[in-house]
């Protein structure tokens, strides 16, 4: 196999100016150029990709773990991380942590040990404590990992002021909301608040609010049915309910099966707006997060840090938006 | 830093014997090995990942190109690609090729430079020819590429056959079917199948078939929504539709805005079968494609060609399954 030293001796230079040609930086006069590019020609040289990263302690890989990528939220994320790291020269290593913690060490182990240049950690199982003193890429997506690491969230706060709003403008008296639980990992995210200031709006209007807790990270179909359910059979009489795209989905489906009516009988808002919520019927209103946003400001936060140009940690909040649909329209109310 | 030559002094041994302590291959003598465990731990040694995997000529990694990774179809496969993969010990690179030829080139020259070990082609815009001579451990995704590479693909043509009789059995006369076309790109696809033998069920049965072409590759929701109304607005009479998940969903969606009811007036067949078909009202029936099974087919065969396990090419055709719901419920017919 041909080597950068061959192609050195055959050009009659220099290893170091064949790889600056190689890689089109630093100078070279423009005579040697032409030497060394007809070496390479001579001699069909292909550079080795990973005795080059070697060289220059760089992978040009960014990891990206998320809990299912075929999540919606999720498959939308990783999609335009991996367009924008396109841009930019960097390839996209995904992995699905599956609610296991395991696979996030093991992706700081693979950073430690230069197998890729950065990481966007988009899952949260792993206990903060093995973050805090890294001085490495790292970026989370919805999560404080305390010390130099960026977090990357939406405005949750204003997400669920929007959404008790909605249900109170829509007449509603009695409501269900879906909450993330901390579960055994106490995972502490900025996600979490929008059902706190949810239920302190619903508490000044004199709404009743129960809440239940959704596992967190666990997006099985079959266990957001069996929760709605809980929550229809314990307060049959609700007239109103906010939770994630999957559980509003889910309780359009079982209100259905139930004979009760929504918008009529029962308001929903759901939480993150993604795609499949407008094939639903009816139309199910939502909040929805800057999904690709989110993903563009964590790739330009990585890069920047892989390239040494972060100085201090920012923290990146984007703003919500209410896309009003069927299942808030109420008398007097228009439908959009 | 310290190197593993540090470790092979202060061990006293050879770099090739510790390189096989740490590999965890060829014999060691156990004495050995404890020296050595000893040497890497007094000099606190991390091995760096991409020298170890320029001695072995790997890098443990399979890229998976997609059209784009947010289609449900695609997350599904991706997403159980590197389930599969991490289970066998390989990291998994995401490419969204979005229709251009040019990131299949990209990744072809990312293989002939070792930086990773693997394709799984699940997008198809590059011409062919740039495969057939490749001996390279690369496998399509319903795609015949010619020569060395294997196909794994579902039975589109029992798929186009049960999408047929499931609409002739609900008493269709007239029908519109979505294919997906050639294009531009000149792509030979197993999955083009369906249609053949659609057409062909139908006119046996004295059904009149219409086709519309979709263009190859573009997933994006707008223009799937043109094209449904196109065909409304020129077969305003149909009592039938066949095409993917996302047509068949816009469909539904048009057809309620124009007041024209399923599947009273119009029966639908959905093509691959994802999730957010269950959500839609009425339930969309579907042919289901085995996504998981897929995806765990090309992983099997991309590691037995890394391997060099795999003698001669295998080509792997899965089952696919009719799963009926509303959209083709009629009068005698019992609803699932």
């Amino acid at each position: 196999m041909t080597t950068i030293q061959d192609v050195a001796r055959h050009a009659h230079v220099g290893v170091a100016t064949v790889s600056r040609v190689l890689n089109g930086n630093g100078y070279v006069k423009e005579e040697t150029r032409k030497k060394i590019e007809a070496a390479i020609a001579d001699l069909d040289y292909t550079p080795n990709e990973m005795a080059r990263n070697l060289y220059f302690r760089k992978s040009h890989i960014v990891a990206v773990t998320v809990p299912d990528v075929s999540h919606p939220f999720f498959a939308e994320f990783v999609s335009t991380v991996e367009a924008a790291l396109c841009e930019k020269g960097y390839q996209t290593m995904i992995c699905n942590t599956y609610y296991e913690s395991n696979f996030e060490e093991k992706y700081l182990e693979m950073l430690k040990r230069q197998r890729v240049d950065g990481i966007i950690f988009g899952s949260h199982t792993l206990d903060t404590s093995g973050y805090a003193d890294l001085k490495k890429p790292i970026v989370a997506l919805d999560r404080d990992l305390g010390g130099n690491i960026p977090c990357v969230a939406s405005n949750h706060r204003e997400g669920g002021r929007l959404a008790a709003e909605e249900l109170i403008r829509a007449g509603c008296k009695k409501v269900v909301q879906f909450e993330g639980s901390v579960g055994k990992f106490q995972v502490s995210t900025p996600s979490n608040m929008r059902h706190e200031v949810f239920r302190e709006v619903m508490e000044s209007h004199g709404v009743t609010c129960y809440s239940y807790d959704s596992r967190w990270n666990n997006f099985r179909n079959a266990y957001f049915r069996s929760l709605v359910r809980e929550a229809l059979d314990q307060h049959p009489d609700i007239d109103g309910a906010f939770g994630t795209d999957m559980l509003m989905m889910e309780m359009l489906r079982e209100a259905r099966e139930r004979g009760k009516r929504v918008p009529d009988e029962l308001k929903l808002v759901a939480y993150d707006g993604t795609y499949p919520l407008q094939f639903c019927y009816p139309g199910i209103t939502c909040v929805e997060q800057p999904i690709q946003e989110l993903a563009r400001e964590a790739v330009r936060l990585v890069i920047e840090m892989i390239d040494g140009n972060l100085t201090g940690v920012e923290n990146v909040e984007l703003p919500v938006s209410l896309r009003r649909r069927e299942s808030t329209a109420c008398e007097g109310n228009v439908r959009s």
